[in-house]
């Protein structure tokens, strides 16, 4: 895997997600759609900032900036580490079966294919933080793009989801497969309800009837 | 507006996307996350496509893909249509106050700005029921990018709909503006409990406890 899949155009990397290729798929998807979230949170502090109106929470929005844009590089790096993953797990499924290692590095493949997934889903987690704050303290003229990167990032962190369900099924240690399930489950919890809150604010704030 | 925006990079348009420039913007984004939903149908077609133990819905398959395909296109030129609106608007509201041509610039411009946002929704709508077809008749192997696919465009239309309601809001014709907000309300109160529920099946499909 030497081409960064985030270079592609953004037409070119549609079209081989939609192709039969296994990378891109749901995982690299996923943070993409994060990344985007992240990135409007940006938007909204860099039009922000430098604004009279705003100028006690200066400081706040130039923090949330710095790390809005932290999170979208992250974002976008993992969807090359996702599409990195996915080979060494292909070849694992294709060890015959009778080859007594093939369920030890099956394992191990697919353990590390949840890692790209947990890191989205935990720097998602932090944008729909930032995204939540920027809501508050942002300028009043984009909350629309604050409610779109929230609801993107709760897509973003689901759909992220499902791709370290579909692998923790098939782990046999269960233990471990438990653990990772429940850190999901944890963020899921507590992020997708605080997405939703967010975006729904923004709906009552802008729409008028 | 020169340059067509899905031509640039992901990386690229996610930091066009974060930058202090109104385009691309939570319309774009929108657009390009409803694009990855549907090419995430695509995929799980181009896979299902072929195989033996899916010959008999392979006629289903072959119409959703070519479905999805135009689908994922019309989105991806919409986040050019939704930029392009967005200069005239930004025009209008340069236009002095005093000025007696004002108002009726301002709002044939907005209500331009109402156009690509809604044409998103109507085909995401048409993805999410691709998807929720394809979760019912594609390869098992690919279930989570169903679901990916699903949570992704129940994101997309909703981020579409603040990108309608923040338009409508400032229409002088209010009966425009309602018949718009109601017909963003009826794809709404159809559509995201539908991809949301296709979504939970998945889950429910590939997790293990």
């Amino acid at each position: 895997m030497q081409e960064r899949l985030t270079q592609l155009s953004c037409d070119d990397f549609a079209s081989k997600l939609a192709a039969k290729e296994s990378v891109p798929g749901g995982g690299g998807a996923a943070a993409l759609a994060g990344a985007l979230g992240a990135a409007l949170g940006s938007m909204v502090g860099n039009f922000t900032i430098g604004k009279k109106k705003y100028a006690d929470v200066q400081d706040d929005i130039e923090r949330m900036c710095a790390s809005a844009e932290g999170i979208r590089i992250r974002l976008l790096d993992l969807v090359q580490k996702d599409a990195e993953a996915f080979e060494p797990l292909s070849r694992a499924y294709g060890i015959p079966k009778e080859d007594p290692m093939r369920a030890q590095v099956l394992e191990e493949a697919t353990l590390a294919a949840c890692q790209a997934p947990l890191e989205m889903m935990r720097a998602i987690c932090e944008a729909i933080d930032l995204l939540e704050e920027m809501g508050r303290k942002g300028s009043r003229m984009l909350l629309s793009d604050v409610g779109c990167g929230a609801y993107l990032c709760a897509a973003a962190l689901q759909a992220a989801s499902l791709n370290i369900f579909v692998n923790t099924a098939t782990l046999a240690n269960r233990e471990t497969a438990q653990r990772l399930d429940c850190e999901v489950d944890s963020m899921l919890a507590s992020y997708v309800p605080l997405a939703n809150d967010v975006a729904a604010q923004v709906e009552a704030a802008i729409r008028r009837d």
